[in-house]
């Protein structure tokens, strides 16, 4: 059985900016979060890509597509609400009518860069505040899977299980992804332990790795009362965006490789 | 000899805004821009639509497309500068690499919208300050080119004559069209009048109307200085933005269809 | 007893821009919206002007600031949650700390178009989904109370009867101004009847005009049943952003003077 | 003699925003840029801090003035082009007038968040392609003394020695700062080398502080041939964006010290 690697990249510094002819100030730029991402491009399968309504821009998306292509990996246009200053992490209460046209302009803007490096399209992952509504908000998550059945009902959309967004999509007959958090902590019924929780996340990284062996072969791993629970993600994500998290990321690979299990993306990579 | 009049659309107010609950204030959006953008569809074969850089955003694509699509109207990304508050009008000095990626961007974004309505972009069209700086600025220009070519090669471009980036383009291999105005007065040797001059703007209808059927069928109009210049543009703008514009569009297209010249588009409606 | 009218101006199209030296687009701007705010400023006493986080910009600020100031009218910073493309009118989840930062920002802004013209900021009004948000949303008054105080605590704040966010200003020891809407139907209750329900808005320049006198002096209104309401509001609530709301707030003010009413600002006009 | 240090700050990673229920990402903020900037608050004396527009947000200036008057640290706005995708570094063409409001909303917008912690905006640095611009461009250097002038003439102006701006400054009465760059190589005439040539930024720490140490002192430093050269600067900047440039700053800071220099603000710190 294959498994695929996700994280979130595109979200970190601008590139392509010109020193200024005076030196007036130094590189903001300078070995930053966009070498964490092309380090990260080495060890997962699918890229969710910020399509600068969250984080991102144009030629950030030029460079994470190109990446993507030169490793194989997917490329997942990672969708949000229109909003920079907040990370996109804040609920907005937009009209679904409107939200189904920002996905899909996002999902355009980042097919018209992925065309650079001769890449596409091949999932869809909302982001931050809309990836947290769209878990019960019906009327959003409509909205989001009519966007991506109008765009091309080819494309997978990647969600948490049991939400209100991956019901819809399956019911629309679009291909349906459910993650899987490698540095969460999980309830006995199989849903997050929130962040507020001691315990929510985990930071060593050879039990993360474990666990994420432990999902990818079928096997359980401790819920937060240390029982046995069973995942069965179509894909895990990792984080890669502090140096630490870069070595976890590393790791789950490296557990996932010598246990035999082949790394795949659940969709096209080109 | 068919002819074509192209106008900039999707620049005014929002649309898909829901009132509010307890209605603090009134609504912007009334009887107003979208709605002239819907008459002047009726009048134009193609639609320069902004792509959420310099005015618009998806809500607006998206009901512009779809209207473009409606009446066979073909679709043009008006990409220009990220300057929402300049309306793109500003000259902003940036990298070609970066203006590069923000073109194949609005063309992604703008293509991501029309599918909705069963369309595709087919030409772009640089507006404002971009396409004023792209007359000489070798370095910008090449990067649109380079653009439109990288995001797909059969897309038309539009622009001045003579302009560097017209030129850059053909020696692409890209398929241009150069455009004139239809209030607009010109130099003897066929550049624009300066708006700053006196008698650059013309304001009768049925001149107006007149000097396009000129255009379109190879016979001069008189110059600045009353001479007459013979223009033979691929594509007249027409503007619609205001109700006077709107009715001196509407004169154009009758006195053309009057004469017997067909209006059909020079790229691909659908 | 003095009445003050207020309404919502600066939120139309810019200033400012240059026309382009070789027109490749006519005049966005023509006798547009803020020719409209300039006849408004000679009805209204007091101005709430919006900030550039729904509308608005630092040069129409700087217009309309000045054209208030001409005319004796007081200055509102009419501030919102930081959302241009969706006009201010969708409710965003954001932290409360935050929403403090951002309306005094927005405060701070105004205040430094206003010095061009000599005048200051004398009250705030929140906007649209922020308005509403803060009606029930005690975090967010507590937020947008705090920021009021911390900026200037002579500052006055205008809002809707009965919301949280007055009764929290008025345990803070703020000055609040209660508002009633000139072209809005009440229910018996003195809520407002909601814009989806049949006759919530009111068109007759004459009944409007009457109601609003009848508010002024105390007299009853007719609610949506035509049972008497009593409302006796700080200020009133009119609209100019289309011809036909100038006429109506024309009528307004010419019936208040009419009946020897004197139009003051509440808050100080300079 | 005492020296002032100034520095860039408030262009960093957000603040006060919440963690995601079910964590669906990491923190991207950590111990990350703001982190940075609390240290060289430590270090410097005066604080240029991004208003919004080329970089950082509401809450970012919230926090940075409030630890800039924890310090002693002066405070003033780094204003810039409205161009955060560009990171402020592109020129923008853009009106006088324009230009003129947009530095009016800046300040004001950092002193609305200054007063939260009982802070003043004392000067006005101009940012980045904004900086660049006004060493030669007349017209935009009018429109910023302009801005400062109206805003209160009593603000001290930065900027670069012998620049437009500042000669038009001084001659309309402002107080204005010279600035050294404490890491750059200088001309024979005492303009900066060009960073695209080579030796034209410093890494070395001692070095560096060395040069500061004369600079600060009168004495002459060696440049770019060798050959002595003495600045005579109002205020040295030193930069704290990467780990490497705090070490430095440090060892400006801790040169001076060493010498018996006193570090004070050249404007108010409140």
């Amino acid at each position: 059985m294959p498994v695929d690697l996700n994280s979130d990249l595109g979200e970190g510094y601008r590139e392509d900016q010109p020193d200024e002819p005076d030196g007036s100030h130094s590189d903001k730029h300078g070995p930053g979060t966009l070498g964490e991402d092309d380090a990260l491009l080495a060890v997962v399968t699918s890229a969710n890509i910020a399509c600068g309504f969250h984080a991102g821009d144009a030629s950030i998306m030029r460079h994470v597509t190109a990446q993507a292509v030169s490793n194989g990996v997917a490329i997942g246009a990672h969708v949000a609400y229109r909003d920079m200053a907040g990370f996109g992490r804040r609920f907005i209460d937009m009209e679904p009518a409107t939200l189904q046209a920002e996905v899909m302009y996002q999902i355009g803007a980042l097919a018209g860069l992925a065309r650079l490096a001769g890449g596409t399209v091949s999932y869809v992952k909302p982001h931050g505040g809309l990836y947290n509504a769209i878990v019960h908000h019906e009327a959003q998550a409509a909205a989001v899977v009519a966007a991506v059945a109008a765009y091309d009902p080819s494309l997978v959309l990647m969600g948490l299980p049991d939400s209100a967004v991956l019901r819809l999509a399956d019911a629309q007959g679009l291909r349906t992804v459910r993650e899987a958090f490698a540095d969460r902590a999980y309830t006995p019924v199989g849903t997050l332990v929130p962040r507020t929780e001691a315990g929510a996340v985990l930071h060593d990284a050879a039990q993360i790795a474990q666990r994420c062996l432990a999902m990818a072969t079928g096997e359980p791993i401790a819920d937060i009362n240390g029982d046995p629970l069973v995942l069965r993600p179509d894909s895990i994500c990792v984080h890669g965006d502090t140096p630490g998290a870069l070595g976890i990321a590393r790791a789950v690979r490296a557990a996932l490789e010598g246990a035999g299990i082949e790394l795949t993306p659940f969709a096209r990579a080109e």
